[in-house]
């Protein structure tokens, strides 16, 4: 079984979350980094390349060159798809680029600078015919798929309350005294119109939306930057109204000093409860009444197909980060197979794609539009 | 040392709480219960008084003919004060003609009916010279008080960042199914303006405001009831700004299917964070960013004051709920000691009293406000 | 309904379980301290006693004046069971005069000096007709009841393996360091052959066999004093073989340095297994196989007769140590109730008596004989 | 930097550790799988080595011919280490003929079938001047080398009693019910002397040494077979003696019905403890008596070399069972490198070899001759 041909633009040196991707594209074996574009900067762009065994004309000085270059390559070589890993205001121009040339995308989020370019992009991937996967690495994670197939069959009758959050600490006073401001993610021109909520509160619109089924019709939000001289949020709350009448509410900070990285959910339903932490990811609690909890456990032998499908280890070994972001890139890489007509492994997983990077657009615009209005309810529109 | 001799109003059978109160009160040796009027029904109120092994004379058809009867009675055998475990309807028509008749008051929450009657007995109780105990039971644990003297020692900073919350799930569809809605508690004429705020969220906003030491000034709330059919809220979220800024979030639900009675607060500063949870009451979970996290329990050896006085036992033999009510209780008892000029125990503690009273009222009728207002921000109130 | 009156031996100025045995008898207001002789030094007694509230000719100069004094009084007002917290040496001289002057005695753990005494005990325990209670007040906890119940149902399976734990670290070097080693529990001729297994090891192997419903038979053991100087030793394992065959082991420590009360039980039997742990004692997991875990809390509706008979409050409020206790003193209470024909509150609870006494002294001293014979399988004993 | 060429021997269809040995030597993109013998049916090893896209040519039908051939190709193409998968009973002799063809060697645990092929193996690897690597994937958990690093630092003094289990119940009587056993495991000829201290004890004893920095020198077990019909033991516990005196106590079961993978090590010192389990591996708890216990986490920006050296995420990210072995293949394949005088990533870590491979089997023979002679103390024995 040949593996499926990756290139990379973003990811050079000191870039955290380019190596994730790597490290993610290579554990099972499916996927190998052909070329990449790593860093605008050409020399940084080659150190990196070399130190991952690239061959040299592989290694190239942009996106717009590689994607060109790679195109005119024989189809046996080429890569097939490209994995963006660029601040946000590059994804949009990269991805349409590479879909332009009929290459599969797979990119980070927030899946673009604005609402706009994602409605933008959803048209360039539905023009494309090629496979568009967005990052949301928590969905990768077998306790998240198990979590999402328990309320779809009904165990917690229907979802009646959401609380979701996800707290940070790496920009808080203590974490950034005496140090410069991370570059780009606080910059409005390069990340966006939210901190908070581009970089973290996406994420967690994102699984919420995932494990009930349900959609977010609007929200109401309190946004600001707790750390004086920031032009970006650093903290928020938002109230949600999901699609079934269901009350929400969804809190992502970066400046709650001490948390690291504090995912968590609870879904609450007319006959059960449930709750999922990202930082100890491996299990789930189903609440109930008139009966025990229940604790159910990434390779628990009675789980649903999706957490199976993404499960590599027998129940105990834990399974981190690192593995639910391969997942993702597994499942990709099997809908790219699929489509180049090749035998391709496939779970039965859902995994995110061109709807989640608009509804995430819209979810920040709404909220930061909310915010600014002295937190009044939005709807996040039709048009989504 | 004489104890300190207590009345009852209300308690009868099958009220949860008249017997915790009871079981609280007794747990030092150092209250007497020697009157009640336990119920509006006679002979209910007889029962309870004789299972108590209360002399007949002493158990009273209401509360009035208590109160005349006890303030009749020389004084070293008369009451020394009354505990009301009333609905909230009562609270306040007790409570103050106890004080009229130089009773001291220890009250249930909410502390009255609404934000009019609190500023009624606030004057009361100044009138009266008598002290006011308020039964916020969470402050009465150790480790409260001890999240209390680590955020006032400034180690967490500035607060910036406060969430807390109170879920339960003993009003949720699957738990009311077939039996009888809480008689009086989802009734406004008798609970009065909220039953999720009033039952639970006052205590929420109690503690947050009891640890970081600052005021909440404004509020936002989105309240409703979730259970079709009801004419008071059983869920609702507020936003929070406090007195120095900070954001906060506070959710109170009784709908959240298979939660028990989960109080929780996270307070975050400029230099660490701070979390707390009530159903693992010992312990308080101080984080930081240069350095370990760090765990402290009750009965710790290089705990405050505060935790000290209110700690029974070596640490590692957990204190549960009815040990934090009788530490309210005990200080309570003291300080009545000490308008007696008695001697008293009195440990270095911070409990709640009619101050707190009126800005829990003032909470409730704002955040209900709000909602019904569609969300709009309210402002707390300058009397209060 | 009144009150049972206890007597108390032991319990003077400092000593934290005397203290306790009074906050657990006093708090369901069905027991009232009517006398006592706190300490041998007659001053300390009369401090404690009037401390307490109780006249000055109850408060006696030691124990046989107290219980010839008493035992003249009308039977309406002498006191009916004796409580001793006194050190170990002075166990069995107390019960046995008590006895022997019909009172019912309720008694610190470890029941005897010896094993020879403890036979004594059961003896006149016999012949007196009265009750005898141990306080091996973990059995008081909820959840205990709930673990027992389980296993007599056969969720478990047959049982197979046990794993059980006490250890503490208040006697590690770090702990004593600069402070005089506690008086009598490290001194051989009042605490007994062992401080390890005397004082903590003693409540593991008694919560084992009240978990399982099965017998230790046979015991190896490794014990040492860890701390230089010790005449007794203050840390051991030991090997266990149960009545069915099962193996299981049991660590009992007060050099663990950081561990404040780590009593700990696990239980597996061929269909499921179990745990609970004492510094978190409102949770019992019950572990499977083919279906998810199961977490069981102190209040949930479902639990068996033995845990709601001991819970007071609703599933989320804490019940604590204390708590625990009074379960003891409340089921012993009601027996000696029961003893006079007083009506009585029964719960289905089964609470350690004088048959736990024995079976405590027995496994003393056969662990202590295994670990001297350079460990050695040790039979426990026809006798017992 | 090229990649370090991999063999395989062992790991065909089913074999669920040699995928794993894939991944993590995948995963960092530093090792490239070049050959294999996967199975000693010739077509299940063409199946497992073509659906990993190795040419036909390298895969081989056996590990003879496999080291034969590999040795007659040029330097620059031929694999570099050979990774042993294999059931006990082959370890020694793949081992032994690649390190006789300067083949480094990476083997899974138990290093050999018994301790005079391990003394042999031991030899081999010195002659060698080869690398030899063990598969105690435990030690490369970042909050493992952060433990032992502690303990070196002296924070908990000295060590003075270790506990450490490690539980599964996936051979319980419910787990193995209607299915056939595993097929080598539980077979002396294959396995070795013992089931439950061959598989996961001889991990146990590994931690416990490494994280002390403290030999094993004397044992008494009690193992037997839980399930009838077993051959080899399934559960076992064995006291242990280190060479500074200290006691400790091994718990290694595979019938503990409910448990996963549950290893747990607490260590204590006349300073302080510390408690790291398995299953949550990303946390590491120190324990006091007069200040806090500290939680250290996976990439908290204070943890010691080896822990940093192990780390590839933000803290918050929980690193999993296939990143820690993952660590050990990095760690392995850069001593390779410098063997070769390549440049080489180094972490300063501690990673398990042949030491550990001896001390193991050396363990594991003592512990079974010790249970078989009614539970008498061994020493390890000189050679070790």
């Amino acid at each position: 079984m040949s593996r499926v041909r990756m290139g990379m633009v973003g990811g050079g040196p000191g870039a955290f979350i380019g190596a994730i991707h790597r490290c993610a594209a290579a554990l099972d074996g499916e996927i190998e980094l052909v070329c990449g574009a790593f860093s605008r900067d050409i020399g940084r762009s080659r150190q990196t390349g070399e130190a991952l065994g690239l061959s040299a004309e592989r290694i190239y000085d942009d996106y717009v060159s590689m994607i060109e270059t790679e195109a005119a390559l024989p189809a046996s070589d080429r890569m097939e798809f490209v994995a963006i890993v660029t601040p946000n205001k590059m994804h949009f121009p990269v991805a349409d680029m590479a879909l332009r040339n009929a290459f599969h995308v797979f990119c980070e989020k927030p899946a673009t600078f604005d609402l706009d370019e994602a409605l933008k992009l959803r048209k360039a991937v539905l023009d494309s015919g090629c496979r568009f996967g967005l990052a949301h690495t928590y969905i990768g994670y077998p306790m998240v798929q198990e979590a999402r197939a328990r309320v779809a069959a009904g165990e917690l009758g229907e979802v009646t309350r959401v609380l979701v959050e996800y707290t940070q600490g790496w920009l808080s006073s203590a974490a950034v005294a005496g140090k410069e401001e991370p570059s780009w993610r606080l910059d409005p021109k390069q990340a966006g119109a939210s901190s908070a909520m581009g970089d973290i509160g996406v994420h967690a619109s994102n699984i919420a939306e995932f494990v009930t089924g349900l959609g977010i019709v609007s929200v109401l939000a309190d946004l600001g930057a707790v750390v004086p001289g920031r032009e970006l949020d650093d903290d928020g709350t938002v109230l949600l109204r999901f699609s079934n009448g269901a009350r929400g509410v969804l809190v992502a900070s970066q400046i709650c000093t001490g948390e690291a990285n504090n995912l968590s959910l609870r879904v609450y339903g007319t006959q059960g409860g449930l709750e999922w932490q990202q930082q100890e990811p491996n299990t789930v609690v189903l609440k109930f009444v008139d009966r025990p909890d229940q604790v159910i456990r990434t390779g628990d032998p009675f789980v649903g197909a999706g957490a199976q499908a993404f499960t590599r280890t027998p129940a105990g070994h834990p399974e981190g980060y690192i593995e639910a972001f391969a997942n993702l890139y597994r499942a990709f890489a099997s809908d790219v197979r699929q489509t180049g007509n090749r035998p391709a492994w496939r779970g039965q997983v859902h995994v995110p794609g061109i709807d989640e990077a608009v509804r995430g657009m819209a979810f920040i615009e709404s909220v930061v539009a909310s915010s600014r209005d002295q937190s009044v309810w939005r709807t996040m529109g039709e048009a989504v």
